[in-house]
């Protein structure tokens, strides 16, 4: 955190653990956030599209966040995903994640498959729905998944004309790019331009004035010094550190998505199953070898946490 | 219903009922249910995209369910959907479902978002979880909204394969043409095939051998007939008479979306209000107005049932 208050450095996405049945497997989550505690993460993420979000039903959702909440129990900061099609069910679950002691509410434009999108008048009055409803920040996810273009000029405006939006996690095609227009629009008005997607664009993302991440927890302990060294202004450094982690990033993100973080945390001991709800399916074999081979190179913490 | 007991006829969807301030009005619900058996309609379907189901949390749509089938009461069969991108929640809502009295289930393919879909496999399994997870027919829902392509031959794979699903809505661009290869390619597995959208394309489905339709509950009266007609060999009669009904629908499905039935029934005194949830919108008064004006000229039944 700086000065000022505002939350910077790693905020990786916590993946919701599941039995091989399918089941929620609560021992298996507590270990996942003190896994990512003792990684040094600078605050957890959870009911994200990592955590699949999109695969659980509104009780389980309750229940996790409960869950999490309570065993963090303040430890580091936890931002909620409270996104959803409804304006007032987002309000409703944002309340219920800030009383039940989130630091921060995510949120995606609302939509709703290929084709449902709010125009830009009606994505504003959604996260200004939000911003009335809460004392504390929100980010804006803004993910090619949404469907949703969400112009510069709009997330410039929300964050002039809603202060409690005053992070904004950008993880389109440029992001970079994207960031640096943001940040010349409404940099004083922006707590923290974030980015995501594993951290595939990370580097240059600091580059263009980042001072957050949000990974997944594959690797944070290897990902967080490459943030801290740019933010010191040490850019060599974080550059040559990054280039070491890139192959295992790269991996991750283009052949893996979600479920490599929780093939090494099952590996590791840290979680019970890999499991992931259907229709997603596990890694094939050779992806998982391969994966596990390059995070026992790396000597990632999640891989050997629970051992 | 035919002699061997396929549903065949209209089927339009019930609009979910709000007040102004956004929250379910129990009381309005009944009178849509009430005033759509008035209309003559061969079964009601509930909690489907006109419906607003993507705007509804869980506890909602259970609610509406309970409430829906309780009091529609075996009066008309009652077709629930339960789409949702877990195979084992939409297995836990179809089995409540039909324990709550539903006589089928209508599904979507697993979809999430603009990016999140599963292959022809994973679709396949998706079904193939419910098919035997019930012993209700199961209704496809192939429509633009879920992003995915459901080629001919894995929806014939499904009918042969699966006997449970049974009835397939098609309600994509080239539907006529869909039905009939469809038709060519697994009609001896397929109890219904069905077209939706307001029946914009629905003479030249029933031209295709379509035997049900799911409009909305707009007119559903005036429709019926079209349907009867056709299926009695009289073709011309229908043909007429669709004519006749053609600029209200192409008004409906163009021009309004979900918003044009809440806003006649609202008028006719069926609902207490035409409330969408945000951030859907109400029609705008020009809209609004040529819509009531086109359905009083028709004599909906919905524009004079509460008065």
């Amino acid at each position: 955190m700086t000065a000022n208050g505002a939350y910077r450095g790693i905020f990786p996405i916590a993946p919701t653990a599941f039995l091989e049945d399918g089941a929620l497997d609560p021992q298996s989550q507590r270990r996942v956030l003190d896994c990512m505690i003792d990684q040094g993460v600078d605050g957890i993420c959870i009911l994200a599209n990592y955590s699949e979000q999109f695969l659980l039903s509104d009780a389980e959702r309750d229940s996790l966040q409960t869950l999490c909440l309570e065993h963090v129990a303040g430890r580091v900061p936890v931002i909620v995903t409270c996104s959803h099609f409804s304006t007032d069910i987002a309000v409703t679950r944002a309340r219920r994640a800030e009383a039940a002691g989130a630091s921060m509410i995510m949120m995606m434009p609302p939509y709703h498959g290929a084709l449902l999108r709010a125009d830009d008048e009606g994505v504003f009055e959604h996260f200004a729905g939000l911003a009335g409803a809460i004392d504390i920040p929100i980010m804006i996810q803004d993910a090619p998944l949404s469907g949703v273009a969400l112009p510069v000029a709009l997330l410039a405006r929300i964050a002039r004309e809603l202060p409690r939006v005053s992070y904004f996690k950008i993880e389109v095609p440029g992001t970079a790019k994207k960031l640096r227009a943001l940040i010349a629009a409404a940099g004083d008005a922006i707590d923290g331009p974030f980015d995501g997607e594993e951290g595939i664009t990370l580097l240059a993302d600091l580059d263009a004035g980042a001072t957050g991440t949000m990974t997944s927890a594959l690797m944070p302990e290897l990902l967080r010094p490459v943030v801290e060294l740019h933010l010191a202004g040490r850019r060599d450094e974080a550059a040559a550190l990054y280039a070491k982690l890139l192959p295992m990033i790269n991996f991750e993100n283009r052949q893996c998505g979600l479920a490599a973080c929780k093939t090494v945390m099952a590996e590791g001991g840290v979680i019970t199953s890999d499991s992931v709800r259907h229709p997603l399916r596990p890694l094939p074999p050779e992806t998982r070898q391969e994966l596990l081979r390059m995070a026992a190179e790396l000597d990632v913490l999640a891989l050997r946490w629970g051992h």
